[in-house]
């Protein structure tokens, strides 16, 4: 129902109809509606649509996509659809590389660059400059494709201030209390940059494009150098009071375990990081991936030390996801970052300490492994921007 | 802002306008505001305010008070408030005892019975009997008292649904998939009883009526024969996606510890539950109120197994509090249930294992030992119960 709307409001009201219109046209991408079906959907009138979607094609977040038949009545009608002229970059910076990727409105994955760099100890103004120049060359293949960028989310491994735009802690990076110059990443896009945690970013790309289409609650746990982790209750993150929840890497499981980065010890991240599990498979010393790809073929090839360093990890991922079960309510966990690529020897050790220490509470077959690989922390910054974008299309219409 | 009302949503406006009344009583309970402030805090003209007040004093929910005079006007008006001739009886069953107490509407205990009845393994019929006994004598008191019962809420120790009156499983008990009769407790309350976990009414007690006025945000953790919990974000009580969070004595805090009665093994309930603390401190099998009371003596006395007992308890409530911090972001823990007779000794050793496994993430001054002692699950109960009834008053009105 539209209520009556008082002089003054009218601005108010276009603004609500605006957002209306293009949240109905997101929420069927491939129903690609007309302006009939829009008025249906939302209530307006048809005039009030027409004019509402004048507005978004001029914009350049909506576009009209061929000839349509409106279903029984036969006559022919546009179909709208988000412009895949239009477009989000998301960013991560993490310990051994940097990376940048395109989404546009529609929600493809166009471009996709990753730099392996030693970040971990650098200076935050010389990694900056450094993702600024592969920002700038995905700024330039967008161009080149006629695509505008609209905003972009840049994910950290570390607590963060989204709002201040400051890094309270990275502890991987040796990063603290560091504020980021966020303005030199995307300088022409009118929704600017926005700094977010790289393992809620992960959570949410899994919620928006992986396992979330199947589970409404679960525990992402995110193998990476340190251990991340985001919850989500109800298809939506968990952030916690001040938007810290998730340290999954920092909870106890073994009260007598080894000191912790963190200051504590026996935490998950001693038993499920990198460092762990490369030490105890007896990988060398060497470039992340490289070690990564190496400990893949010691267990395919059935090298004992690495399949018990990733039985041992999956033990201690099981034991930290029964305590959460338990504490929170949750029934389902999905494994993502290194994890991932782990994912047929370590979901077995996990879905047997859950069985062990939490029996009947999480389901052997909701205890998955993400697909989305290594892009989900970018994916997920990518998809919060595009979201701050169809949440006020009216900051880039002429009549919002 | 008071919207236009279209026909027909006339009874709708007014039962919303009885809540906001209601509530503004509700708010300021030591204010007993007139009519006329009445009417300034919610926007409500002075003749709705009286209408609705005549509604809500005619139901009884509301009690005209003594002159009095309003500000600097110096006209002579009357204070409103909550009535206490209204009350709600919140009970509980526990494995050792039964209990029912009489809330009024102001919020004051006003009775408060319990009777020791060994309920483990007992059936449920037979200890609902029991219970309806001791509701009869409260509901005989309140009687006599010319006050009038409008619901009821009842806490066990076990995970519950709500809605259905049943209880899933309360292992201590040796309840599983247990329907109750709880119409028999309160047969003539217009709001009846709801039943829910005995924890849960704990965290919401000490929310309402005890540290939650201090913290918004806390991990509540309330030592019974198990151990239960409940978690505080944002000043309410997060009950996780199927209502049942909150089970912080199942968290795994030992991976080589004792098997549990929930299936798993090293769960904190194993080492901080009362049969773990009273078997340590060589505490002779009896009635749990005598075996507390002479763990009491012996901590006061300074009897080193007392003493060892309740510090490896305290360390390990520390280190669940630890992770629960670190997952989601919470700062403040509070002691209850048997841990509130322990305080002394249980605190310290808390604090310092938290200051162990999670340095600088809960203060020690954020370590607080609840002061609700046994009534807090009763309370959390009947508070629950009287806010139903504040929220829908109009089923109590005539107009409504």
């Amino acid at each position: 129902m539209n209520e009556p709307v008082a002089p003054g409001r009218v601005g108010d009201v276009r603004r609500r109809n605006l957002s209306l219109v293009l949240d109905s046209i997101a929420r069927t991408p491939d129903a690609k509606p007309s302006r009939a079906q829009l008025s249906a959907a939302t209530g307006l009138t048809k005039a009030a649509v027409s004019s509402l979607v004048a507005d978004l094609v001029e914009s350049g977040l909506v576009s009209e996509v061929g000839l349509y038949r409106d279903g029984e009545r036969g006559r022919p009608g546009v179909g709208l659809e988000l412009s895949t002229r239009r477009g989000v970059v998301g960013m991560e910076i993490n310990v051994d590389y940097l990376s940048a990727g395109l989404l546009d409105l529609g929600g493809t994955l166009r471009i996709h660059r990753t730099l392996e760099s030693g970040n971990r100890g650098q200076s935050p103004e010389s990694v900056m400059s450094l993702l600024a120049g592969l920002v700038s060359d995905v700024a330039a293949e967008a161009s080149a494709a006629g695509i505008m960028l609209l905003g972009g989310g840049l994910a950290v491994p570390g607590l963060v201030d989204s709002a201040a735009g400051t890094v309270a802690t990275a502890p991987n990076l040796h990063w603290h209390g560091v504020a980021l110059q966020l303005d030199r990443l995307l300088p022409d896009a009118p929704f600017g940059t926005v700094l977010h945690n790289e393992a809620n970013c992960a959570a949410l790309a899994e919620l928006w494009y992986g396992h979330g289409l199947d589970f409404r609650d679960y525990l992402f746990i995110s193998g990476e150098v340190g251990v991340g982790g985001g919850l989500v209750i109800g298809s939506e993150l968990f952030a916690g009071p001040r938007g810290q929840a998730g340290e999954v890497g920092h909870m106890v499981v073994e009260p007598s375990g080894p000191d912790c980065s963190c200051g504590g010890h026996g935490c998950l991240e001693s038993f499920a990081g990198q460092e762990a599990i490369f030490a105890e498979a007896g990988i060398a010393p060497g470039a992340a991936s490289e070690r990564l790809a190496r400990l893949g073929e010691h267990l395919a090839s059935g090298d004992p030390a690495a399949l018990t360093a990733v039985a041992r990890a999956g033990h201690y991922v099981g034991i930290a996801a029964a305590s959460t079960a338990r504490l929170m309510n949750l029934s389902a966990v999905v494994l993502g970052g290194h994890f991932t690529q782990m994912g047929p020897w370590i979901a077995p050790a996990v879905v047997e300490s859950l069985a062990d220490y939490a029996p009947g509470v999480v389901s052997p077959a909701r205890v998955a492994v993400s697909e989305l690989g290594q892009s989900a922390a970018l994916l997920g910054a990518a998809g919060i921007a595009l979201r701050s974008v169809l949440a006020s299309p009216f900051s880039l219409t002429t009549s919002g």
